[in-house]
């Protein structure tokens, strides 16, 4: 019996509660959802259902849960760890949310923004910006992400160091659970300890608990003047130094802090055709800060001063106007595209403490020049909050999955996580089991388990799934 | 059989792990325990234990988990809702975690301090001034109040409107599970997206998910300058008119923005004697920016004279010294103590969207006025983070559960929440039946049932204990 033939009933019951234009079926339409965009995570959906409101997520939710059919919950489909691709057995049901893309209010005075998980980063962000006010997500992927998958997989981005993860810019929530009970917590309260918090859950655990259908998010107000420098470093722990002075400097203005290294702008140059303003250095950081204030830009003045001076920075530049700090950006954007044209890569989304990261930086390093010799670190990051992306370019001789756990384990001697924000998707599972204590494997299992007893959402998606 | 005869064994057992010191069980050592500091929830505890370190409190809840006896967790004692002290059968242990107090760490450049879930508020605040930084949870009994209680109860306070509640602020976290299981993620990191984020669970959930016994806070970077100003304003809509002002002119270097009604500022005056320097007004905001960054007065000032052209504010002053700043937060600090001098109230902990504040206030003003005549409404609180402390002073003839649906039956209209800071406790477990929708009560029940199956972890807190 083919996988059609089996949930020949299930379909027909999704067919005639979405309509014709909310469930493709046919090969050549579910082939856009079946593999991630770097095409590292092939899978093979049953049928992508699209549904148009709350009420359909749900009533398709609790036709899958009768029918025994896992869901994988897919938004703008720009992960990068296969956390929105369904496996290749051809029995998973891709629940897209593309069609729910309201933005149904922006309050510039309250600053929270109601949208509809299927709405683009962008959209919401222009939204935002249209009132006056910023939505403090920013990421490469935010053209295409849709609030969802942000909130769903907690996204990070260039702004964490002011503004935090997406978890804290989550106000209200509504979700759907594994058996279609829709709750709904749309509660625009800046402040709210009235019960269990129970959105968090949600928040950050892709798609395995509940389905995120709707939400309400924090806006800041808009920073009236915008401070970006790039400055060459002698080492990490001179920009260390660098950023302990820039937090007495400018205190919680900085909102990125960004490290890059020397080969990292060498493959922007050769790759991308993009120079460097400040010439070669073993090491560089990007530097913003925005305020309301005057006095912004003299206060970035001395602290570059004071750092050339201490011999913190041998070189710097900072932007005279929006264009040049554009152009500063664009060094820092182009490295993932850069990376992909040098050759295969195992990317890597690290965190360790903040004062950890040049010994953590010099650990790694050694330890692939010694047991993975050849390979050739791509190193750039936000290293204010000790984010870096420890890439790693590779020959045809080694082995993807031993470059992993040498950059792993030389996080776990720091204390760090393995995904800092890129989230566990079916690419780090394994990894995970290998680096979280069991306790906390133990509660983690305890709590998917409660939620989805039969595991149907997203499965073997961060943890690995039942048998 | 006696309640101590009933559990000799267990009291047996945990003497003998915890020592003479960590067991108290005598009536008079009881005593400080038994109740709240203000004495509207007393309890009789079977004994208190006293656990020196994590081990120990392990050890406490799996002997306990094995007699089916339930643990209520208490710190500093100051909370607002009962939610620290055991019922009255006698045949609960109180867990005292006034003991574990060290502070393990200040790290100044990671911007983190990793303390014991006894270290009084103020004593991490002060490690924390020490090395240069700031820990911004700031809040009256922070004199008193234990970290594992803020963190267990999702602590606001007066910086919720720059620096969040708690719960942003909590990077790592160990607990206890019901069963003395300990789960260890005590790792400094600001961006973990490894696997569920679990311990949100246990942030704000009042003891009843789990034992908090020690976290890794975040610090921030201490403002160098501070400006704080006292407005008399026509009215909450003009309040308004003016937060949103501050937050085109100020970003976000507001820090605090308080509204105080008239009659509120009269009982400080009355009771405790101290006037406020801009004389009589219908409404009164104290404000308070701080920034690294010069030109925060001349913004303040500019804000100010803007507001005093509109109408929007009728009169004002800004400190000019740490000390008058100081006197200006005093007329504040003191309402709660004059409210207690002024006689018999009924307090509110609410919060409602910031903008429906006028509408709020108006509603509820209306509904006591007719429905409970002679009722006095105390009204200050956070404005900025949409957070009042609706409180009203009661005469012998007026019904305190009367009033407290009225409250919160206004605030239900406005999509607000019966708890904003304070948390359930055992004050508020059946007004949140009232007020949350079905499904997000189920899906509590659902979340304790996973994680405390036995319902021994602090029982009849935040929900109704089941029997």
């Amino acid at each position: 019996m083919s996988r059609i033939a089996a949930h020949a009933d299930l379909l027909a019951q999704l067919e005639s509660r979405l309509g014709r234009a909310g469930l493709l079926t046919d090969e050549a339409d579910l082939a856009p959802y079946a593999t991630d965009w770097r095409r590292l995570f092939p899978g093979r959906p049953l049928a992508v259902a699209r549904p148009a409101d709350t009420a359909a997520v749900s009533a398709v939710l609790a036709a899958c849960h009768a029918a025994g059919v896992g869901i994988v919950p897919q938004g703008g489909h720009t992960g990068l760890a296969g956390g929105a691709t369904p496996d290749a057995s051809g029995g998973q049901v891709v629940l897209s949310l593309g069609r729910m893309n309201a933005i149904r209010r922006v309050d510039p005075l309250g600053l929270t923004l109601e949208a509809e998980a299927g709405c683009i980063l962008k959209v919401a962000q222009d939204a935002a910006e249209a009132q006056g006010r910023l939505l403090p997500v920013s990421l490469a992927a935010e053209g295409s992400a849709m609030l969802g998958g942000i909130i769903a997989t907690n996204a990070g981005g260039i702004n964490v160091l002011r503004y935090g993860m997406t978890r804290g810019l989550v106000l209200g929530l509504e979700v759907v659970l594994a058996d279609g009970t829709v709750v709904d917590g749309l509660r625009a309260l800046r402040k709210d300890n009235a019960g269990y918090d129970w959105k968090q859950l949600f928040i950050g655990s892709e798609g395995t608990l509940g389905i995120v259908t709707a939400a309400i998010l924090r806006l800041v107000p808009r920073a009236r003047h915008t401070a970006t420098a790039l400055l060459a470093v002698p080492d990490p722990a001179a920009a260390l130094r660098l950023l302990e002075a820039a937090q007495d400097e400018l205190g919680d203005t900085i909102q990125a802090f960004e490290l890059i290294a020397r080969d990292s702008l060498a493959l922007v140059a050769e790759h991308a055709g993009l120079a460097s303003p400040i010439g070669e250095s073993d090491w560089t950081v990007l530097m913003e800060a925005g305020s309301s204030l005057p006095g912004l830009r003299e206060a970035v003045e001395t602290l570059l001063g004071e750092a050339l001076e201490r011999g913190d920075a041998t070189d710097g530049v900072i932007a005279e106007s929006g264009q040049q700090a554009g152009s500063l950006w664009a060094l820092r954007e182009h490295i993932t595209e850069a990376e992909a044209r040098a050759g295969k890569s195992v990317k890597h989304d690290v965190s360790v403490p903040i004062p950890a990261i040049p010994d953590f930086l010099a650990a790694a390093g050694k330890a692939l020049a010694t047991q993975a010799p050849g390979t050739r670190p791509n190193i750039f990051g936000h290293m204010g909050d000790g984010n870096i992306h420890y890439n790693v370019l590779i020959g045809p001789e080694h082995d993807p999955e031993a470059i992993n756990r040498i950059v792993h384990d030389a996080v776990a001697r720091f204390g760090g996580s393995i995904s800092a924000e890129h989230g566990i998707g079916q690419y780090r599972v394994d990894e995970l089991v290998r680096h979280r204590r069991p306790a906390e494997m133990a509660l983690a299992h305890r709590i998917k388990d409660a939620l989805d007893p039969q595991g149907l959402l997203n499965p073997g998606k961060v943890l690995r799934a039942r048998v």
